[in-house]
């Protein structure tokens, strides 16, 4: 289950909560709706059963979303901001710009390890919300970007790194998560991470 | 359009046909299949309008498949021959080991540009055909895996890769292709493939 994390994603739909409990309820909710859609579909999933999970009653869920197309929406924004607020706080420790890309790898590890639902859910948006589908790999390449910039800025990565470099990384971590953190967990996500760094770091090419 | 290819998967449903006509008629609905597929979805897309696609009589559907779920496994099974029969068609001119990932990569990326449907319909197989889904990926992973084997035995590439690292290199070129080929179809296939195969002959690494 998720509900560890503060984003609750303010672009994505739903009416933004006021008061601490309101917001309470509101991940409350995000919550169950990651289970729902994570275990059964969108198609299958269902709003009754989203406030059954959550413990709200029926009414509690219009307070905060119009429809289940909304508090998907809303989800999909919630998990994309959750997985750069664990980037964000791995990268914090970091200095180096390896260094940083291998712990917000291992980071996402962890989270996908955690929280599986999230490659069904963010799959799913391709077809039920596309345009939060782009924005989630959008958003997630241009914060790697700035990484590989700020790296070429300091003089340890090369200059000539772009947007091609960035959907790379990504692509790799997303299929690195879904081989070793949803199809098999018995991996250890700083093993994979040491590899995935080695690769950026000297290639995979014999010296 | 798709229909430049020989692969007709025998291993993902549908009968097999006995003659070159036959092999020709489960071509021209498997084409109609991923564009109609492609363009509406699984869940959208109808018998009828494959049929009225592909210019055949309803009555010849049957004859090669019991179902729209029936073709939508076997089109899955079929893009994903078509994937590895075009890579196999680009490496066969490469000898170096780092050649054959640059060369396999622009074959992609040209494919994807050609076939925008492909992405839609693997994507939509995770829910509709989950077994073929995660076939397709396990069976690219492993040619990879098999292409990176050769090269450490060769004494061109590091001798420590595994799965991590085919893994890794199939997540790039899927998300490459999805950047550089489906949502923008203005880059050059081959510029893209150059800096994935930087990425891999070096690293990002400043020397």
């Amino acid at each position: 289950m998720a509900g560890n994390f503060e984003p609750i994603a303010s672009t994505a739909g739903g009416k933004q909560p006021r008061t601490e409990r309101g917001r309470k309820t509101m991940r409350k909710l995000l919550d169950a709706a990651a289970a729902e859609f994570g275990e059964k579909g969108f198609h299958d999933g269902s709003i009754s059963s989203i406030t059954r999970r959550a413990g709200t009653a029926l009414g509690t869920f219009y307070t905060y979303f119009d429809s289940k197309d909304e508090i998907f929406r809303a989800l999909v924004g919630d998990l994309s901001a959750q997985v750069g607020a664990r980037a964000a706080v791995a990268l914090a420790g970091e200095t180096a710009a390896l260094e940083k890309e291998r712990a917000a790898l291992a980071a996402f590890l962890h989270f996908a390890q955690e929280h599986q639902e999230i490659y069904r859910i963010i799959d799913e948006s391709e077809f039920v919300d596309p345009k939060g589908f782009r924005q989630h790999y959008e958003t997630t390449a241009s914060r790697i970007l700035a990484r590989l910039r700020q790296g070429s800025a300091s003089g340890e990565l090369r200059d000539d790194l772009g947007e091609a470099e960035a959907w790379a990384i990504m692509g790799m971590n997303v299929f690195l998560g879904l081989r070793f953190a949803v199809w098999s967990d018995g991996d250890k996500p700083e093993d994979i991470a040491a590899a995935a760094s080695r690769l950026l770091s000297e290639g995979i090419a014999k010296k």
